[in-house]
Order: C-alpha cells, then sequence, then structure tokens
C-alpha cells in the first residue's frame, strides 16, 4: 500500500517528504522501504537530515542505494557527512567508482572538481561525424545523461565540444570540427563553484569540460548542478545578508538558536553604541522629552534607506554587475537618489514634528537631521558593500550590520546634536 | 581596430559593457559596430538599456539583429518594450516567426508559454531509433540546440521523452519508447515561470514539453531559460525584501527614488506609530532619562531577531521547504529559539543596565523587555510570511516592514510600560 502510495512520487519530493517529518514517522518510513529505498532521495536530502537518514539505513541498503548514484551525486552526498559515514559509502561503491569519488574529494570543497561528473564522451579532433557515430554504438557504457562529444587533442586537451543534435543531423562525412559550438569554455578544476554557476548562467552552458592545471580533460559539469549550485549561492546570500547563518529549515531548535546567537551580539554591541551616543545627550533629552518621542524616526528612516543601497550593492556585486567601472557612478546615483527622498522626508517630518510638537524649530532639526542621515545612508550602503569586497569579506555576510550601525549612530548624533545647538 | 577588441567577448559579456557605459559613449560603440551589432546582445541586455540601445539602432540593423534570434529569446526581448518598439521588432521578422512570437505573446506575462520554444523535433511513440535517426538525418531545419526528442500520440500529445544520448548509443531496431526517460513532465502553457523553474531544478529537467489546455505540444522549455528564471526570481526576492522594487544598477537616479519612495513612506508610517507608543510614557521618560538611552537597545534586537525568523521562512516559501505540514513546527522552533536567546540576552543586557545607571530593577525592566520582544519576534517572523502568503500576497514584498513594526512597537510598550509600573 505504501509502496502504492510513493510510486509515483519523485525522489526529490520523497525526500521533501522525510525533511519535514520527526525522526519517528521518518525512520519507520524508511523501514517500510527497506530494500527498495532509492539511493535518489539520499542525493536530494537536505544536509541537515541526510545524517539521520544514513544511520538509519542497513548497511546491505546503503551499498545498494549509493552503488545506483552516478560519480558526482556520491560526492556531493560524502560532503556533509562525518568521517565514518563517509567511510560507510566509500566501502559500499564498486573499486573503479570509489577511485573516482576520492579523486574528486582530492579537490577543494565548494570548487569545479567536486561538482564534475568524471564520465566524458569523448573524440579525437580529427574525427568525422560517422566516426563518433560508430564509435558511440560501439560503446558500452556511455554516460547516463549527456549532451555533447568533447573533441580533445592528441594530450587529451579538450579543444571544442559538439553537441549531438549537430552530430545528428549533419553527413557522416562532415568532419566534427566543422560543427563546433561557438559558445565552447573550458573550467578549471579548482575555479570556484560560484563562479562555474556564473559562467553557466552567463554564457548559456550547457556542458563544459574541466580541465587541470596542464589543460587536460578530467571531467565535465552539466547546467543541472550549475543550477542547484546557483540557487543555494542566492539562498546564501539572502540568509547570510539578515544574519542567519548556514541554516536550513529543517534543523534543531538549538542549532538555530546557537548560529544566530552571534550576529544577534554583534547587533547588540552596535546598538550599544548607539544608546552611547544618545546618552551624551541625556540632558538635552531631559529638557525636552519630544526629541526622545521622534529619534527613532530618524535612525529607523536611515536604516531603512541605507539597506535599499546596500541590497542593490550586494546583488550587483554577486551578478557582477557593479564593477570598479560603475562604482563611483553607482554611488553617485545612490547618494542623489537617497538625497532626493531624504528632502520629500524632512519636509513631511518637518511639518508634523512642528505640528505635533508646536515648536517649529523642532521640524526644521528633524527635517534637517532626516536629509543628513539619508545621504549617509545612501554613502554606506554603496562603500560599506564595496569596501568589505575589496578586502576580501563576502559583502552579503557583514554589510547589514556596519549600515545600520553608521544610520543608527548618524541619525541620533546629528539629531540630538542639532537640537541641542538650536533649541537650548 | 574595435572589432578585433570586442571579437572574443560574448554578446553576454558586450552586453554588460553597453550597461555599464553611459550614454553618449554606449551610442558611439553602436555606431561602431554598424551592420555587425549583434542580436543576441539585445536579448542579453539589462530592460532598462534596452530600449536606447533599440531606440539607436538603425532600422536595417535593427531587422538583422532580431532575425538572427530564436523565437523565444525575440518575446523576451519584445515584453518589456513600448508597443512602436514592439512593432518595429515584429515587422522585421519573417512571417513565420513572427505568427510563432504573436502566439507566445497570446500567453499571459510571466507565464510558461511566453518562456517556451517552438522549434520541437517529434517522433510518433511507435517509431524505432532507425526511424528517428533517418527522419533527423532528412530532416532540413532542426533546432539550432535540442537535447530530447518527444514523443507524441496521434492527436499531438506528448507521452514521454528520449535524450539524443540514448539514441546514439541504442540499436536500430530499439522502439524508441523503450528508452524513455523516467523523468518526463509536462509543463501547461499558462503556469507561472516561478513555478516552471522550481519544477527544473526539483526534478532536474533538461527540457520540458509544453502543452495546451487539451494537452497538445505546444513547444519546449530547456534549462537554460529555466535558470535564467531562477537566477532573476531570487533576485527579485532579495530586492523585495529590502523594500527596493524591480530595479537594476543601470537605472537613472529619478526612477530609483521614485521606486524607493513608498517604502520609505510606509517605514515613515510605522516609524510614526512606533513613536506614538513612545509618547504614550512621555511622563515616564522626562522622569528617568535613562530610559531614552536604553529603549533603541530593545526595539533593535527584536528587529534584528524578527529579520532572521522572517527571511528563512520567506525562502522556505521560495523554495516550498516551508509548507502548511511543518509550519507549526517551524513556528514552534523559531518561536523557542529566540525565547532561548532572549533569555541569554536579558542576562546580558540587564547586568550592562544595571552597572550602567546603577538601579537594579532598571536591569530587570531592560531583561524582561527583551524576553518579551524577541518572543514576539520569532512569532511575527514566522506568522507574517505564511498569513501574507495564505491571502496571496507575495512573502518577500511586505514581510520586513510588518514585522519590524511589530517588533518596534511592542519593544517600546513592553520596556517603557514596564519601566513606568515597576520604576516610578
Ligand atoms: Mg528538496
Ligand atoms: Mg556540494
Ligand atoms: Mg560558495
Ligand atoms: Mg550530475
Ligand atoms: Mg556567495
Ligand atoms: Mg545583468
Ligand atoms: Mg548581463
Ligand atoms: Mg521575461
Ligand atoms: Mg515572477
Ligand atoms: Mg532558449
Ligand atoms: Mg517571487
Ligand atoms: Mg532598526
Ligand atoms: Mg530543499
Amino acid at each position: 500500500a505504501l509502496k502504492a502510495l510513493m510510486a509515483p512520487l519523485h525522489p526529490a519530493d520523497i525526500a521533501d517528504l522525510l525533511e519535514q517529518m520527526d525522526q519517528g514517522p521518518r525512520h519507520r518510513l524508511i523501514d517500510l522501504y527497506g530494500q527498495d529505498f532509492d539511493g535518489e532521495i539520499l542525493s536530494e536530502l537536505d544536509e541537515s537530515v541526510r545524517e539521520d537518514v544514513i544511520a538509519a539505513l542497513s548497511p546491505r541498503v546503503l551499498t545498494e542505494a549509493v552503488r545506483s548514484l552516478e560519480s558526482d551525486d556520491v560526492v556531493d552526498l560524502l560532503e556533509d557527512l562525518d568521517e565514518p559515514q563517509q567511510e560507510a559509502i566509500l566501502e559500499a561503491l564498486e573499486m573503479g567508482d570509489r577511485v573516482a569519488v576520492e579523486r574528486a574529494m582530492s579537490f577543494p570543497d565548494g570548487s569545479a572538481g567536486r561538482l564534475m561528473q568524471r564520465e566524458v564522451v569523448t573524440a579525437p579532433e580529427h574525427w568525422t561525424v560517422g566516426n563518433a557515430i560508430d564509435f558511440m554504438r560501439a560503446s558500452l557504457d556511455l554516460p547516463e545523461q549527456f549532451y555533447h562529444i568533447v573533441l580533445v587533442d592528441p594530450r587529451h586537451r579538450p579543444v571544442g565540444h559538439v553537441t549531438l543534435g549537430k552530430v545528428m543531423s549533419a553527413d557522416r562525412v562532415t568532419p566534427l570540427k566543422e560543427l563546433q559550438e561557438p559558445s565552447f569554455r573550458t573550467i578549471p578544476a579548482t575555479q570556484d563553484e560560484e563562479d562555474v554557476a556564473y559562467a553557466f548562467n552567463q554564457y548559456h552552458l550547457i556542458s563544459a569540460p574541466v580541465v587541470d592545471e596542464d589543460g587536460r580533460l578530467v571531467g565535465v559539469i552539466t547546467i543541472d548542478d550549475a543550477m542547484s549550485v546557483l540557487s543555494e549561492e542566492n539562498e546564501e546570500d539572502l540568509l547570510l545578508l539578515a544574519g542567519v547563518g548556514d541554516e536550513s529549515i529543517t534543523d534543531r531548535t538549538m542549532q538555530i538558536a546557537r548560529q544566530r546567537f552571534p550576529w544577534l551580539l554583534v547587533n547588540l554591541g552596535t546598538a550599544i553604541l548607539a544608546s552611547l551616543v544618545i546618552a551624551q545627550f541625556e540632558s538635552t533629552l531631559s529638557a525636552i522629552v519630544a526629541l526622545a518621542v521622534l529619534m527613532p524616526i530618524v535612525a529607523s528612516m536611515g536604516g531603512n534607506a541605507g539597506t535599499q543601497s546596500m541590497t542593490v550593492a550586494v546583488r550587483g556585486l554577486a551578478t557582477r554587475d557593479l564593477t570598479g567601472s560603475n562604482a563611483l557612478r553607482v554611488l553617485r546615483r545612490e547618494v542623489t537618489a537617497s538625497l532626493l527622498n531624504g528632502l520629500v522626508f524632512a519636509v513631511i517630518m518637518g511639518v508634523i514634528g512642528w505640528i505635533w510638537f508646536g515648536t517649529m524649530m523642532l521640524g526644521v532639526v528633524l527635517g534637517l537631521a532626516m536629509i543628513i542621515n539619508l545621504i549617509v545612508a545612501g554613502l554606506a550602503g554603496v562603500l560599506v558593500p564595496l569596501g568589505l569586497a575589496r578586502v576580501g569579506v563576502d559583502p552579503a555576510l557583514a554589510s547589514g550590520t556596519f549600515v545600520t550601525t553608521v544610520t543608527d549612530v548618524i541619525g541620533f548624533f546629528a539629531f540630538l546634536g542639532l537640537a541641542g545647538i538650536v533649541l537650548l
């Protein structure tokens, strides 16, 4: 009954189901599967529940499951497991696959070498369409999925590739060289996977050969794996910007609390910094309590405007639309846009402050502080991410805290300082 | 000289270059290209500069450029142009292409029908490998890029597909049916492109046939176009969360200021709301000025914790990892994690407040307010995105404002209210 129910589900959907279950029911479902547990489910599972599921599988089921996977998926599976589980999986593999997986694991974490599959269909560069077709028909173990024939020189360096569609539609005598795709690019095995994903998206690649330091072919990356990286990198940026670490929806409560703690602690430090600024103006504040009522508005507007500029800058850096050559122009534009909005809000808030507390000069001070803080917001929103990127820190990681600290501090300082000068 | 310099550049890189130039140099570069302006550049350009570049091309160059594009890329180009430019491009097309483009444009904006290409290689479901190869060899206009042969029934409804790799490696007599991919799925032409991107990523699709209401084949979507959608949707979520509209790094200053204004205005409204809460406690504040110094800390910590929970929830909704079936569990986990951190920060801040101002009860009030606000942050962080999604509003769009409003209001209210009761 269970099998009838689960059969139409894709392994990715079964993995999602397992992720959403509590541990008890999850283990019962795995037991019900028994021998029929599909290896694909393992590779679709989120890291946070993978270890639990692997631990729940019997050695025999695990061996079966792992052997059915492509080598690149085994690598992805291994990466996040601890030593004993890695060992168990490596031992489950056949010798040839094990060598391929260990080879891939020798490349740095997050590199192209980890993403690639070893199985590639190659042809000497001088072959004709007929040679290639005869070779493929005679070949017994072509990869499960492949879209290109990679042309290699005598030293096994890729020099171009041909889509299967072109091979299909050309005459047998046509040299493969004449059918080469113009979009051909190779990828160094040590390249960061984020750069790989960028290249696939920017150049509309479907698959790309991976080469070692000598330019020799070592594997191929296909677009579906590049797409997974792209989506993970985007998720990472979004979560980092909000001060949430490398966390997933299935993590345990304690893990989550612990991961978020450091960013809240940093925020506490910056909030205390802002309070120290306010403390400098205690006498002003005790003379005019209206200032305490209005000061969060100045800080909040600055924080929002700063976050707007910062998000555009962080995204621009990630998509490489913000570069050294247009940084100055983007900065000028952000500051001007921020100033324009600052002027409008200065008028609005100036009038509100005046009417609310009946003191015109209070409105003027509020308006001026608003203008100053929004200019600062535009500046910090662009300069902070750019500066972090320049010194090699991921701008998604730390920009938010810096920018809002600047706008809080300047906001309170400008408002309370001006008030002290003008109103007392 | 220019051509020698630009020749090795991919059209996507040339598009990026044009995006980063000012209008003057941009037009000069286009003029230098003259007749050789590549249509691909147009389809790689960001919407914000597309109109400008198209306006700068002579009608003859535009015609050449547009004719060289695939029909799905022409559709993507047309979507964001105004009426007269759309007309100019449609007139540049050959009759057959024009019909295909107009057909695609008849599907709703952002639907699968707009993403698909019309060119598909199909085979009757009873064909053998040999039939398919002979057909392809005889065929004169196969698509530029294709990876699958779609099997159709007599009423032209797709029933499965076969990769070219499988066709290559099988015997001529093998029925295509036996080589079908298990991952086959069709996509309704009216499906939202966001759901299309999700399906490609979730099920590792490389291409998928698009069908009309009667299940008949109308086109095919390939993974490279799904990847573009995925990356655009991610960008959209990131920008929306920060209150930045559908904006790009090449937009004009005035456009930017205008697009960001509404969110700043909403934020002003919510900031005033928070000020109104503070105003209720003017007498408390004027009695104890230390409260004005410390109150931003409570609001800021709540805002941060709320944004953490909210970002996880928004992302979980986008990746469909947060669903009705685990919503309650995620809520419980977020609130507990938030409470745990709240307890720690209550102790830290309680001690700091006590030492700073020499009043133990001030530390107690600060700590209690912190706990209350962090619990509220966890609640609002999950319930606001879930609630917005339930009523059909994009949670990325409005969650941030709601969540921080709640934490500001509750933060000020709890801290100043408790202080009024305990300290006065
Ligand atoms: Mg999943
Ligand atoms: Mg990985
Ligand atoms: Mg990375
Ligand atoms: Mg793969
Ligand atoms: Mg990153
Ligand atoms: Mg771009
Ligand atoms: Mg671009
Ligand atoms: Mg579009
Ligand atoms: Mg959309
Ligand atoms: Mg396309
Ligand atoms: Mg969306
Ligand atoms: Mg704030
Ligand atoms: Mg998932």
